[in-house]
């Protein structure tokens, strides 16, 4: 099934809106209702949805727990994919505890750090692992997702042992552009200081027109 | 001047990658290079940097670090906009000591929590204040961001007495759409959770494909 990249942009946002209506015991929505509530037009929504097979029925709308349902199951949160977590300073350990990984279809099954000084430690109920085992963990856990916190040059370094090992996707919080050089990964960047720039430059346009 | 957002958004990496070749003491650059780091066009580069008032001299490229400067000028990291932080939990403590807010135009100046255990500690040299006197902090000190690393409900409220003590932009790590609501304010939005999803998403397609 072919998806346009915008459409599973907003995949994640349907899902959290369902189920904040899930909790407030909503049992069906109409589109223009979830349109009111996600800043989007209601035919956007009926488009979106009709993307997957739309699950809305004429004059009754959406059934809340099946489309939350449904959709967690096209993103594949039912089922956690196996992850590791790569450099464990402020960052990587932060991701590592305040995440909830299992929540979103991962789960965390190792940490990894170059650094003497914190491997042997635990953060989030797993041992920091040394990175030189990385291959061979790799090779015996299949891990199919890897989290970058580590600088450019070290991503640089671990990619291809990771992709060679069987590693399929990245929540890159590195600089290194990954899908510069691997075509055949599927990369999730987050560049906190790119969000920072534009940020900075958006406040400034409006603070100097 | 009008820019359109994807140049906005590519200029970070522009600034980033120009940065790198600074500190590897390049003195010029033409587009053809630059479009090798940075896995774009040479003529979208070139079009790109036009949007500005285009740097580069035919047959020379561009000098580097005019490029920097001037992009950094655009962005506005040369003067730092006064930020404030809500919310000091795990991701609120991480943002605080780990950005480097001066290096992207931006200067931390207060804390704030609404949890007595924490208030009165010190984070990246800033002692935590009550979120009670968030008020009389803006009028006096007149920040003009404000990050929110708080829960939906809590920048729900907090939103409007930001507001209207004069923030206008805000780095967004809740899950309250604030663009829904106020429609003269900037704000970047950081959703880790979404992208986490969107992560899932595309690594299970891969595997079932």
């Amino acid at each position: 099934m072919e998806v346009s990249k915008s459409v599973i942009r907003r995949l994640p946002r349907y899902y959290r809106a369902l189920g904040d209506l899930l909790k407030k015991d909503y049992s069906k929505i109409s589109s223009k209702e979830l349109s009111n509530i996600m800043g989007l037009t209601a035919s956007q929504i009926r488009q979106d949805l009709n993307c997957f097979g739309g699950f809305g029925q004429q004059g009754y709308g959406y059934s809340v727990k099946e489309l939350y349902q449904e959709i967690g199951e096209i993103l594949g949160i039912n089922k956690p994919l196996k992850t590791i977590l790569i450099g464990t300073g402020n960052l990587g350990k932060t991701i590592a505890e305040h995440i909830e990984f299992s929540y979103n279809g991962f789960e965390l099954i190792g940490l990894f750090d170059n650094n003497d000084r914190v491997i042997g430690q635990k953060i989030a109920n797993l041992e920091i692992m040394d990175i030189n085992n990385i291959k061979k963990f790799c090779i015996e856990n299949k891990p199919s997702v890897a989290v970058l916190c580590i600088p450019k040059k070290a991503a640089e370094n671990i990619a291809p042992i990771l992709i060679n090992s069987g590693v399929k996707g990245f929540w890159n919080f590195s600089h290194y552009n990954l899908v510069l050089y691997y075509d055949d990964v599927i990369v999730e960047n987050v560049h906190l200081d790119d969000s920072l720039m534009a940020l900075a430059f958006g406040v400034n346009s409006k603070i100097n027109k």
